[in-house]
């Protein structure tokens, strides 16, 4: 049934990002850079899961917001999502070669490209939802704009990579991983459950509540992402494992223990429920949402 | 006179981006990535013309627009410029160590950090232009956002600077040159002229005349950037043919002689002037502007 909604939206999301991003798409310009828009397919058109996109439709679901602005904010998302990948694996960043077991863009292509492929993502997912085609009130577009831009910048992922790379020079203690990983994968997730509401006019107390809810999920991801790092072989991950102990980054499964871990998580689902529990049945895919992050195996 | 309003707004934009990028600013996160911020004050307050902000502030002003509003937009765009810089200055880009005499940031702290700053300094344009203390309508500042991502991304500067990694392979011809400079430099030259009409709120015709003027800037500052470049390294190097077009990359000025581009460099500026007659006096700076970046020897 999750899995279901899951798969469904994944499918939409891809249908649009394949539209957003075809060749033949009218950019505002005579000449196309035609390389540069086949990296920013490689990167996004790449059969992902699509979690964040579809944390942005059921949060804008559970307050009657418009499916179509959620799925065109989720797309956005993505592709900002798709940007950072892609420069994270650049060569002077983690320097990895294959993601989902496909080349990296930087080596499919090369790393200029790449660099500006990720540029180009970044920018685009500003434009997705400025954009009339997306129908948001204004209001709500700007709330939009900002949030995106804070989740994703100095104070946001972007901070947190450069906060991780740091790491790898001197380990934080608890309180840095917390707030390293809050940044660096909290922040989108904690926006991808906001924007649902912002996007829908909800109240500002639903805002907050959907907020604190990314927060859980976004604690969960990481703790399951570092359990599996621990655990799972290359072959089901599809990329380099056992890379982030081996580097000396500090992880909180690595400080505090399997068992804590594996507890915690339990913790944190539990607390997702119950701020939920108002919604009643209509949050059911939600927590699932919250269920399926802590338990994926990839 | 024209040069004590530019340096005026150099002066100003200097202040506001300093107050923005300071060390104590809050971020909405307990951690600080500190050295990222530092890379990006690095990259950004490096004294600069700061010509971007300053179109932006006097075609606001020639519309009656907010003055602080178009300080901040102006901030944006300078620090979107600036990530362009730091990135395009990359090993894998064109591999430059030293910028306005000093090191590029990716010399100054290191790679990962150089395109942590560009990406964090793409982001915060936006963030700055969607901000509350950005006093805009919530009209302009959709239009504001659309039009700079268009301007930045794929279709515009992004998209410019990958078809001139690909010219160094393959020589564009005469149109291949003008469409990719009118993406690479034109673009956000264009946007600059444009924005001030868009924060007055001024009438749609009024934004075109605007937006036209800036393609004549851009043409006019892409012509004397090449002319420098031909003189600049003649008289250093004692040949005819300067560091693009020894690298294979075809310029106007190359293609059609230095003559011509002098005589085009006039056209351009008569037809800027034109344009702008119908506000009178009250154009006459960014008359000076179109005078400026025409006549420019740095």
């Amino acid at each position: 049934m999750f899995d279901d909604h899951l798969r469904d939206t994944a499918t939409r999301v891809q249908a649009l990002l394949t539209d957003l991003l075809q060749p033949a798409a009218q950019i505002g310009e005579v000449a196309r850079p035609e390389r540069l828009l086949a990296a920013m397919r490689h990167a996004v058109l790449n059969g992902g899961k699509r979690l964040r996109p579809f944390l942005v439709v059921e949060s804008a679901w559970l307050f009657g917001g418009d499916k179509d602005a959620a799925l065109r904010v989720g797309a956005a998302l993505e592709c900002l999502h798709c940007y950072s990948l892609v420069h994270d694996d650049l060569p002077a960043m983690d320097d990895d070669d294959l993601r989902r077991g496909q080349p990296t863009v930087h080596i499919a292509f090369d790393e200029a490209t790449a660099i500006l492929a990720g540029d180009s993502l970044l920018t685009f997912a500003f434009e997705i939802i400025a954009a009339p085609q997306t129908p948001l009130a204004d209001g709500a577009r700007t709330a939009l704009v900002l949030a995106l831009a804070r989740a994703a910048g100095l104070g946001g992922m972007a901070g947190g990579q450069a906060l991780d790379l740091a790491a790898e020079k001197q380990a934080p203690d608890e309180a840095g991983i917390v707030t390293l990983q809050a940044m660096k994968t909290g922040a989108l997730l904690r926006f991808a459950c906001e924007a649902g509401p912002v996007i829908a006019g909800a109240a500002e107390g639903d805002r907050q509540t959907l907020r604190q809810f990314g927060e859980l999920i976004g604690r969960a991801f990481q703790l399951a992402d570092d359990l599996l790092d621990l655990t799972a072989d290359a072959a089901t991950m599809g990329k380099a494992t056992g890379k982030d102990a081996g580097r000396g980054k500090g992880t909180l499964v690595g400080l505090k223990g399997q068992a804590w871990a594996e507890a915690e998580l339990d913790r944190l689902v539990d607390a997702a429920v119950e701020l939920l529990a108002p919604y009643g049945a209509r949050a059911e895919t939600l927590i699932g949402a919250a269920r399926f992050v802590a338990n994926r195996k990839n």
